[in-house]
């Protein structure tokens, strides 16, 4: 159940921003909304497309289109008021990737991927939905360009997982502990500014 | 016999569309050939793909490949006549969202996806060949855009189908209707300028 | 053995390729890594999403993610001398290309393709890697636009083979044979700056 409510919670901030995006290129309804359930539920699909989990997740469980076309709904008739929540929004989305990055490893795991491959399906469950909803702006993936600490706080996660286990304390912690230092990771790194390293200076100079 | 040759028409329409906007584009004859291919047949792969039904359908049935071909060697032949047939290409392409909308909602009834779902995945049979070949052509999807009634019709032909297999009426009348209720919703939409409402005037105001 | 050493020079190959386009268009360390990989296996991963080859072969493979993280970290690090390797990365490129055709042909083959549906499927393992990594740079895909002899390769390459396999010689000479075929086809186009027909000109005209 709490899992659950987390689950809904990142597809809505993941839906809004999906919003805000095809406002700022001024798109029409439906563009609104296929950008916005794009960027809540591609990552998944893109997941479970990739172990073949088909029919994929969001075609079985239909409370994710109807989360999303409420968020569309009420995002497109607030938007003006939506910057106001922008902090909200960041939190949000920063429990979202946590718990994203996780349920893509649960089932990584299932189909006996190694933890390398299981990482990657999690960083992928999490930030590809970003990275299609970009792609259809015509946008450079804006997690490929800003040195955000963002897929790597998914990346970091979801190592932290694979060592945990291995430790003598039940799975739920592990499980638990790496969401947070996802969240905690990218928190940290927003407010102290921190970013991945800058390879072009070195380069240019 | 009579849905095949729909499907076959549907198909060269939609083709010949992506060799049009690959040369607008000045592409290659290769790259002509793949807009083309896409635009044609990359709903129903995507399709195919999201609920597991693979290899995917034009794999199985060379007849796609091979009218798509004839119909990239006709269009790079006679292009400059092509527009003296955009009413022919537009009547064709709208009967072909039609058809392409109901195999898509049959597809997701065989593998008992929710009414809901079928929609959504009609939808994307007929309407996502033209959005992956707009991301190929670095555009923002035209459907996106241009608040032109064309995905509607096709969740409103849907949702009608829906509607009328709960009536005593016999399913394949069910099926032409939706098919019906389609094409003429798109063409009245086209001939009466009806439009999705504008929700960046209310905004701005 | 030596199929798996041209396989991995293939692979590094492409994503050497994709390190240089992802630096040219100044993306950070996660966005040069994902386009490297892209690159490099993009190809092969659309293949046996369309034929249903899941997980994909990457995810049970951990050599390539190994490879490629190797070639970013020597790429990034020496950067301003992969200029000097211009034509052994072409080689490599152009050794890749070949062995990646018949790879996918032979998938195909395995699941009871057509012919030309496994010459297609060929194709794409060799040219879609760079093809995905060009959308993800919001360009438009560089084989479609150049009029370079690149997916001709390919497509003539896989042709030869099915018709070399009509012939009473060994099966292993003809898939031999058609990776030479592309390797070779693709050499003479460039040296002797063979271009695919400029279909504009005509039109004109």
């Amino acid at each position: 159940m709490f899992y659950f409510l987390i689950d809904i919670l990142g597809t809505i901030a993941f839906a809004i921003s999906g919003v805000l995006v095809a406002m700022d290129k001024k798109l029409d309804l439906f563009g609104i909304f296929i950008i916005s359930f794009v960027t809540a539920v591609g990552g998944g699909t893109l997941r479970d497309m990739l172990i073949g989990n088909t029919p994929v997740l969001w075609m079985r469980e239909p409370i994710y289109i109807t989360v999303i076309a409420g968020a569309v709904v009420f995002s497109v008739i607030f938007a003006r008021h939506l910057k106001h929540l922008r902090r909200t929004l960041f939190l949000f989305d920063t429990i979202g990737i946590g718990l994203f990055t996780m349920l893509g490893i649960e089932k990584g795991l299932t189909v006996d991927l190694l933890p390398v491959m299981c990482i990657a399906l999690g960083t992928i469950t999490a930030c590809f939905g970003g990275v299609i909803r970009d792609m259809l702006c015509n946008e450079i993936p804006v997690i490929f360009r800003t040195k955000e600490v963002y897929a790597t706080a998914c990346i970091l996660g979801g190592t932290s997982y694979f060592i945990l286990i291995l430790l003598p304390i039940d799975g739920a912690y592990a499980y638990i502990a790496a969401i947070l230092i996802i969240i905690v990771t990218r928190l940290l790194a927003v407010k102290f500014n921190i970013a991945l390293p800058n390879i072009y200076k070195k380069i240019d100079a």
